[in-house]
């Protein structure tokens, strides 16, 4: 599992000649890591006198928010695995005709798990941004930058993961599925901008300054 | 050091409620990751026949690219380090007046340095931004949304840094400093903002579609 590689060798694997892992691991390892950080800031909160109120709100919060971690940590494996089967699928024998209908299938039926993953990813990531703008309003002052950079890349996950959707529905036949997606990427994406925006004015209001 | 962590315990330490690492440390790990699918990108490019006419350049900015790679890496350990430095200076003695006031200096210097290096951060993944520029316009078109997630990561890198610049700022009361940093990660951000829309627009040229 890529996740049990440590940060350097994650990162020397992605660096090689090795399509996989590839953007659409990197994109859920930055949604997991801008959950990661949501949860810090609810534990940062949590326990300080100063916020006593939003107590129950942060340890809620960090629990929701670290259920959505593990499932993007998850996520860097399942897009690796995705795309090493639409090769495998790619590399089917394809003289006979018969060979070249069941290549075909193959072909399309990875592909669209392909676009699947990154959509979750997506889906995740967005769930996650309800949690970290919530943690920006309401949790630890001193941790706002961290909230701010938790904003930011649950924002590049989900734009990264977008992409990955897009290359990968540019392959597909079924027009349903193909409108379906295409939908579905565009809306979270509207979300998502808009949620970070507002994570962002209320970094704002916490970092001030210069 | 963090990067010989696996990726689940970096995250599991991000989550947790130590302050460190944070929002710093991720900010140089996404550019790092950024870098290093600028450099995939480039390797995916090398020794295809169609992309011949480019392979010097793209041995080029590989070898660059990985050599930002391992700042940015090395980055995500120094601003914990850093973080820890400034942890420590505010938990010096204030009993008599002199400790008041070295504890005060130690304050300082360690703030100073917590903002120097999210500023490396910011210019290394400016550099690296111009790499990612060149394998998006002429790369390998198939690794088109790789070089997209890259220029996504290395844009929330700089931008996430720049709040941790922003954050230890108004800490620090040499003006001359605040001044000269707050000049230069303005003039970087705007910079890789507008590397970022170039790489993107020549990441939809190769994608397109839906």
């Amino acid at each position: 599992m890529l996740t049990e590689k440590t940060v350097s060798q994650f990162l020397d694997e992605l660096a090689s000649s090795s399509p996989a892992p590839g953007g659409g691991s990197v994109a859920a390892l930055a949604g997991a890591a801008g959950a990661a950080l949501t949860a810090m800031v609810c534990n940062l909160t949590i326990g300080k006198k100063k916020y006593a109120d939003v107590q129950d709100e942060m340890i809620a919060v960090a629990q929701q928010t670290e259920h959505l971690r593990k499932e993007l940590a998850l996520l860097i494996d399942k897009d690796t695995e995705a795309f090493n089967t639409v090769m495998t699928a790619f590399a089917l024998p394809k003289g006979t005709e018969q060979e070249q209908l069941a290549r075909t299938a193959a072909i399309q039926e990875a592909t669209k798990s392909a676009t699947s993953i990154p959509l979750q990813v997506m889906k995740v990531c967005q769930q996650a941004l309800h949690h970290t703008l919530t943690v920006a309003q309401k949790g630890n002052k001193n941790s706002a930058s961290d909230a701010g950079v938790a904003a930011l890349m649950l924002q590049a996950g989900c734009a990264g993961a977008a992409l990955n959707v897009r290359i990968n529905l540019n392959g597909l036949s079924d027009a349903g599925f193909v409108q379906q997606s295409s939908q579905q990427y565009k809306d979270i994406l509207r979300i998502v901008e808009s949620l970070t925006r507002e994570v962002l004015v209320a970094v704002e209001v916490s970092i001030g300054g210069n």
